[in-house]
């Protein structure tokens, strides 16, 4: 091996961070929980974003840019936001440094205290409605479908690369509608776009669903998420899409002229993924040699590895090998020809299994006499012989077959770890040994607080298409009428 | 028209901002210093990333992401940057905040004062270089071509939309090479790539030089600059390509081991360009009826107005409008059809026009019974009569024609107004009319002041292509050996 990975078995935790950090996806900075994104996690980043823009873009939002700093008393204005946001953040407080007087170095400069405290945005609400007030003053001017790509802080305390970073990357949408239902409607459209991301792309099954009311986001009405299930059974909340109501609106006072004449607040939503995506695309595929990446986001789909002896072997080889990479590549598929000559093979093989490439291609002597190709899958590890003339189309249909599979592997997982309950008892059995649950909940808060005090699960979402049944809570025996998902989480 | 624009000759700079603001490409904050940039302004920054972002890729450079935040002893490791870099900036100095004690809103909770305070980036050299020392041990791990996409903050007291702001988008390039000679060459790559950016998709002519000392990035040894002329003559250093030696290498003790088996310090480059090119792009081509935009960067390119009386007009218009429509999009060109039927024809060209869409197709009921359309083109106000059959011939070729023509202008506008001159007398007249001045300058950083304080005039580079010719200081007479640029600049 390239380089040692600790077996998912062994410790599942630390195989998670061994694979970010030696598959060079991102790795610690000399900042508190702030992490650097390396080129090969960036790359794969590049390929989520592109298509989730691509997928915005034909649902008719745009893109702008809105300040990283936010006054502190714009978070204060909706009351439960403040709540869930002003805690943990980063507080400009001076605009100034100075050489310190005792030569050493810089200090800040005391004049030059801010007026007003500024907050690095953790999300942005506050500053959005407070310029969308600008921006409406009649049902004219709306729908307003605005998205923003940018980094974020929250002041995490214990921070886990990815997967809860002190700064992180997202995309957050924040739309202004004449209607609730419109706002409803789009609030629902954001979170299909998000579970077919995540399902065809991402090749990760997710569970749609309203949050509880405990759950749901500061200064939402509604919530909405897709959750998945990792590989140690845990749920990972993938994206959330909320339904605000009016309340950003009567906050920051945003009315506007209705087709009617009246005067009314604006409805509004807002919704979000970020680099946690990674984490979770890490965790749902991989496996003890590394990561395994869907082929539609793999920013390498094939790699092509010389197998050789003497210098002129490799430039026999290369004369085959590279009209191949053309053809390759003129069916749209991002190829690397690896002829570095200070590794071997077998090196070589393990670090683009560690990196999850979808498909090695490995050709030597004995290849170019009988006219053959190895080619080798990552996701289930098979290497077979091809006829050279069958390697294109092969590799090009491997690309679906590989998505696919991983995908109904994926599928499979969750179904054989989601469990149905009605026994308490069960329920912590389970828990302990990882799933999901679906069990009944008598609908309060004091009772979610409670099953999540003694047993770390939380409720991740009612599911949409649950099925209107029955039962009784798993905890306290009251009535309910459908069956909610509990799970512990990231 | 739709919207009152001042005239450029009455006053140039609220032309500028008008145009920013009332053709929807940005706007200031609630934040000081701080702009909204809006989806109109954002579509057309987006094009500029993509294409700068492709020209970086082919040329082998890949993207990751460095942190927001730098501790504040990293600014003062390279001693030059420390000065440039360290003053006006935003510094969080803490991580929470509370509930104020008397009730209303919320405050600074003083025992989370952070340990170290940290910068909001106005720069990323150091926390990069304090990362590259982990990923660089040997000359195999050289080059390294990285660059990062992001926002920077610097804490400026007078502010402009797009040309100068607290808080700005831009990308920032960072290698690390195992020669002095591989990263001069990497600095001169770049500074090529930006002029080659500016020429041929902004339509921007940009003189290619290097900079005097007293104007060179903070750490580096060589800056490289590229420089437009704006409409009223004054120079816009549009991006800079910075040779950086060993300081950074030196600052952060990042050593390799050489092919030889020495242990030598790494070298260094760093360059970028941000939304300040926005400014760059409005000013350089836009007149009183608003912006012309080069079809390159142009978020629409052709935009489709009907001419009509009645409703049933419209539907019989739409008949031959979506067909043509669909046509011009087949050739790869972004076109609105404006069907707004609560505005006149008129006040939809002003507002196109307004916001430089660089193509306008008109048709009417006549045009319906003749079987021709009207085509105006943005650059140069004109409109002609073709037969249907042609327009889309026509509109392609236009595509060309108007990119070629507004490079070709502001080539001639930047001719016309520049001079070459050897009197000092004459150089003040020149400045007080705008232009730029190729004049002799005796070298020292002494006279450079000199006559920046009596003329705001800076030396805007020292040209590559500048011919070795003996002469005079413009201003002291001492021996000079090339002509340099002067200009008054943004």
């Amino acid at each position: 091996m390239a380089k040692e990975v600790t077996k998912k078995q062994e410790n599942y935790s630390q195989w998670y961070n061994d694979l970010v950090v030696k598959a060079d996806l991102a790795d610690n900075s000399a900042v508190r929980g702030c992490m650097v994104i390396k080129p090969y996690g960036y790359a794969i980043w590049e390929k989520m974003q592109a298509q989730l823009d691509r997928m915005f873009k034909e649902t008719g939002h745009v893109n702008a840019y809105f300040p990283l700093f936010i006054p502190k008393s714009f978070l204060s204005r909706e009351a439960s936001h403040v709540e869930g946001f002003a805690k943990e953040c980063a507080v400009v407080t001076h605009y100034r440094l100075k050489n310190s007087p005792d030569g050493k170095g810089i200090v800040i400069d005391e004049d030059a205290r801010l007026e007003e405290e500024l907050i690095v945005r953790p999300t942005s609400e506050t500053i959005i409605w407070n310029t969308y007030k600008n921006w409406i003053q009649s049902y004219r001017d709306l729908p307003i479908l605005v998205n923003q790509w940018a980094n974020v802080v929250r002041w995490e305390m214990r921070t886990r690369l990815f997967l809860r970073t002190a700064e992180f990357l997202w995309q957050e949408g924040h739309t202004a509608h004449a209607t609730e239902a419109e706002a409803v409607k789009e609030t629902e459209l954001i979170i299909n776009l998000y579970a077919d991301f995540a399902e065809k792309y991402m090749a990760m099954p997710v569970i749609k669903g309203r949050k509880t009311a405990s759950e749901r986001f500061a200064g939402a009405v509604d919530t909405y998420s897709i959750e998945a299930m990792m590989q140690d059974g845990k749920a990972l909340q993938s994206g959330t899409s909320h339904f605000l109501g009016q309340n950003f609106a009567k906050a920051f006072d945003v009315k506007f002229a209705t087709k009617e004449g009246n005067l009314d607040y604006v409805w509004a939503t807002s919704w979000g993924v970020s680099t946690r995506l990674m984490g979770a695309l890490i965790m749902a595929h991989s496996d003890d040699n590394g990561l395994v990446l869907p082929p539609r986001l793999a920013p390498t789909h094939v790699v092509i590895v010389p197998i050789y002896q003497k210098p002129e072997q490799l430039s026999q080889l290369s004369e085959k090998i590279l009209p191949l990479q053309k053809e390759l590549e003129a069916k749209g598929l991002s190829v690397k020809f690896d002829a570095r000559d200070t590794l071997k093979p077998g090196f070589k093989f393990a670090e683009h299994e560690l990196k999850g490439v979808p498909v090695r291609i490995a050709m030597g002597p004995r290849d170019m006499e009988n006219g053959t190709v190895e080619i080798a899958r990552r996701d289930t590890l098979e290497k077979k012989i091809y006829p050279m003339n069958q390697a294109v189309e092969t590799v090009v249909e491997l690309m679906d077959a590989i998505q696919d599979n991983i995908y109904n592997k994926a599928l499979g997982y969750r179904k054989a770890n989601t469990y149905i309950s009605d026994s308490y008892e069960e329920f912590k059995e389970i828990l302990d040994k990882g799933g999901f649950i679906m069990a009944h909940w008598d609908g309060t808060p004091e009772t979610e607080e409670r099953i999540k005090d003694k047993t770390k699960a939380t409720i991740r979402c009612i599911p949409f298409d649950a099925p209107k049944e029955d039962g009784k809570c798993i905890l306290t025996g009251k009535p309910s009428t459908e069956r909610v998902v509990f799970a512990r989480a990231y």
